[in-house]
């Protein structure tokens, strides 16, 4: 009799998803005859009833490699302890996930989420002894535990793109650009794709800028006869001062200001004389065909959790460690975020070709 | 001596400018000697004292087929009759230019840009004898007397692509998902957009929408097991009891709204159930490399305005009509807009694969 | 009772059969209730037993607008009239065909193909009472009954896309590079391609090139201190000398010479001083997904054959003209290829940016 | 007095050359007063009389990120200790380089190239007192002194492209399509973009093939009801029985047989019924802008190159080891080849999702 896993992708989609449960059925049934069910829209699909799920064969994975979004659906609303009827009641729908998970022979399930999704998996584990292997998934690639996500290769070639169109129409018109990219917590695709699409100024959520920084960017250029400049915002990055606010009140802020690239513009009104234009990619950043870097990294961790599930070492994730895809403990996957470093290697390459951060180099502050 | 003409863009950039001036200087100088002079920022370049004109030979236009934007830049406040001073005078911009442009030696200027630039180059021409050869830009598509502007394929081309990346974020996440693209009064990107990208829904300023019918649309999706809906929404689009507004009120609903995508979705609200989120794709449209058939039509317009200045026949714009270019009068080509006709073939084959445009089919109406 | 149809694809792939086959249905069987069924490579699941076929409803059109090739399958053996046996006998597939279509209750078949498949199509109705609507392809765009055909400008692309990045290398290296791209009898592609990539020198089938003259143009770039030159080959380009050739002479001559690219290095060896190297872009230029026009034009000819089907108009095939799609005889379809024209407007736009055509122009010939 | 370095680019070109002089430049001028000169196609530059040398000052920087090629140029006939004259006599160009070098001031010269050019100029530096800097570049990333080397992913870019391209095509018509892609000795363009691409099959230099396993693995497809399988060649990949052959004797095997695609074609002729076709993508894999990846890598490199040079590191070359840039010694850098790990993790995950390789895997070999 075939051992039966379940599968799941929850939280935000990210280019690469398909890629993963394409190479966990292939390796897995294939190599190993596993019995693979796809649980749909996030764990959701265990809660139905009848429950949402249905067998994942190798002719269901043909055509995944390349196909963006997940073929599973995914939600941000997937929790199985957190919704609260209408009236109050909060339904056992954990335990009811639980139960049905069991009635239909599932010996464990992949989780394919970010830190939300997977602590929701290790809880699952810990309460109800439902066995979990994750898999890291954020677009924005800041999760400690892994080196590298899949999707973010691809959210940082939509940028580029997006900025290396910008760049030939803010030169036209010598206007002042704002492209605002993904990147709440962390300004990993913005610092990326500035650096590669050769960005004047970027913002991120890590470096309070100085508003007055990159006013006097704007003016050097104009006094070396570029009468443009593109500005990379993460959607997350605010002005000095608010970095003591708590997350709900800076994240009000921008709301109010009409997200990150407009609250910026305030900011240099007045300093700056030039034209501003801004751009907000958006939800563009997520969807589409993955680049080859990340099919490649997504088959490796589908392949990868294929392996964990055989081994039965339940309670890890897979992690890209110095370029091998390792098992991690779960716990340890959900517990730290990563951060871009002020004082690291790709802000110090931004610096060194001329890129205004809105704030000194750390050690040119002291 | 040679003959000497100078050289203008004019108005918002559009993909295919460059490739026009290139292809109008290795026509004009290397087989009829041409000297050319270009115009900085529109015409502003002969305001300027001293004159913002280079000259433009062979060498110069090395590179400029595949380079998005105008290395002439371009502005859109550009009209030598518009601007008063901060006291109030106004100052003799237009017959300023006529001056410097004598005294450069300038026969006659070709002019690349909208109906506006046109305009104005027409009455330099009536009120100030300078010569003008025009050829037509608009990224929208517009223009009645061209059967096609370059750069409009090129927005379609961003804007599919745009699509398709949405098309698999909606799908994953069961979501009613807006792209507004460009189209303040035509919405031709916006339909040939939606029918190459496969939107279910398409908004066009031509064709004011009954948000009931979407909201119809998108629950007969639902009932065929299709959860998510794809709406492309032209940034001219209003609802229906807009359409006797004035423009100048048009444009004031739809920025108090937040854009064309975001009025929508306030229309729908309470009518839809599904999560909404929009993109509105702004200025990313307009940039980059155009792609071959707008290098291909640039390239023409450009050979063909150096034959009409060959042929002294000023006054003319060249314009594509049934394949071939030709030479049309300015006072015709500024004359009249190219809309979206809702009895057309294109409304009728978005139609005919299922589109919602919002509104009956002209013939059902009735 | 619905009535019902059968719908095959034949000869070579091209983006956009999809696109057709997807409006086809949408529009045939949502709004007319017709039964469609697909045959599977060409005409041939036709004379399987049991015949390869499978209805087509609305559920399996979903995602074929971005898809390149074909899911009915396609092949360039598919004609039931031509194939003897082993043994030499010729049984009797045109009738096993008609007798399998009556009884699967088809009513008529809508025949996706070039001229040869069309051709095949009208002797089906001619001498079995097969009644059929065509829909032209051709990735050549060489059919003199359709303005354009669907696929010709995801080829031209795909082909701009490669010579823009041979354009760099040739550059560093000071190479003559090039291009091979498809075209055995109409050189569109090339042509089109080379305008748009800004080649140096575009050889056709349709204009017999001097040598001499290619290698006059690598030495008068050289003499501007352009030390490279891009060179686009149709594959049925030869050197003078040649247009006198029967046909399967001509194939032979560029086989055995390693194709067009190579026999025109071949042609210029001793003539000229540089590197040469060449690229022969192959099937990579007719897969993969449509560009927006041929997902447009591909969807309003889907949607135009189920007119005709409608109308009961057998015997014609969807055809642009002027920017209508329109119903033409069948027969007239079948009769004429579309060459390009020697004295026509591309050749005279490619003539004035400076393209070397490999002989001089019809007028300055005499 | 500023000090002044010189800067070469010396074999194939690829993607991200630009971007490294670019990066180099904006650091070394902008922020430590270097003044740089560009050295004309590879070290040739310097033999030329007068030296073909220019200033690169920041303006001449503007736009390079985006630029594939070299604005040097380059070529692989730059060795100044190899070419003997036409008589035979060997001029001294080592010397000639180096007393130019001194005459116009360089300090030392940065050298961007492979191996063969890192090892030119570590003979310069040791025969000639040349200093040299080091900036590695294949396109193959075989180097086994970085762990990565700019180019590499914009060429798996390309080459997945075609193959995503192939794939329609190929399942169209039932084909065995194969993709040769570059790679004479080591496979990792081959690996990378088959495994992105969904490859069935991938051949390698590493890896010598049994052409009875690749005929299995169609037939074993065929069996599935998949039609048609994607081959990817490298174009050094040949099968079992010339691995002891001497490296000129399998080029001369693979040059004979039409490539290494047309070699395997034949090997597969009677094992295989399916039609083959072979596409050999050459050239177009160097060309063109680079993805953004190689831009960031291609920045850190130039601006680390500036680094080693400011703090008089000569003898160093700037490599990428677990994700930092440091400098290694030149004599290590050119001492050592990075090929395929036929027990390393892609060959792994290849295998884990189907793929064969030609060979079985090494611990199932035993």
């Amino acid at each position: 009799m075939p051992r039966t896993v379940g599968i799941c992708t929850g939280g935000g989609d990210a280019p690469g998803l398909n890629a993963v449960i394409r190479a966990f059925v292939k390796h897995g049934v294939r190599d190993h005859g596993l019995q693979v069910l796809g649980i749909e829209d996030s764990f959701n699909g265990l809660f139905a009833s009848p429950p949402a799920v249905r067998e994942l064969d190798l002719v269901s994975c043909q055509g995944l490699l390349h196909r963006g979004g997940t073929v599973l659906g995914t939600t941000n609303r997937g929790d199985p302890f957190a919704f609260p009827m209408p009236d109050g009641s909060r339904p056992d729908r954990a335990g009811e996930l639980a139960r049905n998970a069991r009635a239909l022979g599932m010996e464990g399930i992949v989780v394919i989420g970010g830190d939300g999704t997977q602590r929701i998996g290790l809880r699952l584990m810990e309460e109800h002894g439902i066995k979990v292997v994750g898999v890291p998934k954020t677009i924005d690639n800041d999760l400690a535990a892994t080196d590298m996500t899949f999707g973010f290769q691809t959210a940082v070639d939509i940028a580029t793109d997006a900025l290396d169109r910008l760049h030939t129409t803010a030169e036209s018109h010598d206007r002042v650009m704002f492209l605002e990219v993904m990147g709440r917590d962390a300004g990993h695709i913005a610092l990326h794709c500035g650096i590669a699409g050769g960005a004047d100024v970027i913002l991120l959520p890590e470096i309070p800028y100085d508003p007055k920084r990159v006013a006097a960017k704007v003016a050097a250029r104009s006094s070396l006869g570029r009468s443009f400049t593109l500005v990379v915002v993460a959607e997350g990055a605010l002005p000095k001062g608010c970095e003591e606010l708590p997350a709900p009140e800076r994240k009000q802020r921008l709301k109010r200001g009409g997200g990150a690239a407009a609250v910026a513009m305030a900011q240099l009104d007045g300093l700056v004389s030039a034209e501003m234009r801004h751009v907000i990619l958006g939800h563009v950043q997520r969807g589409g065909s993955p680049v080859p870097a990340d099919r490649i990294l997504a088959t490796r961790f589908g392949v990868a959790a294929a392996q964990l599930v055989m081994q039965e070492r339940w309670g890890e994730m897979v992690a890209l460690r110095n370029g091998e895809v390792v098992g991690v403990p779960l716990t340890e996957a959900c517990s730290s975020m990563h951060f871009v470093d002020p004082a690291g290697p790709y802000v110090a390459t931004a610096r060194a070709v001329g890129v205004e951060l809105g704030a000194p180099a750390p050690d040119a502050a002291g």
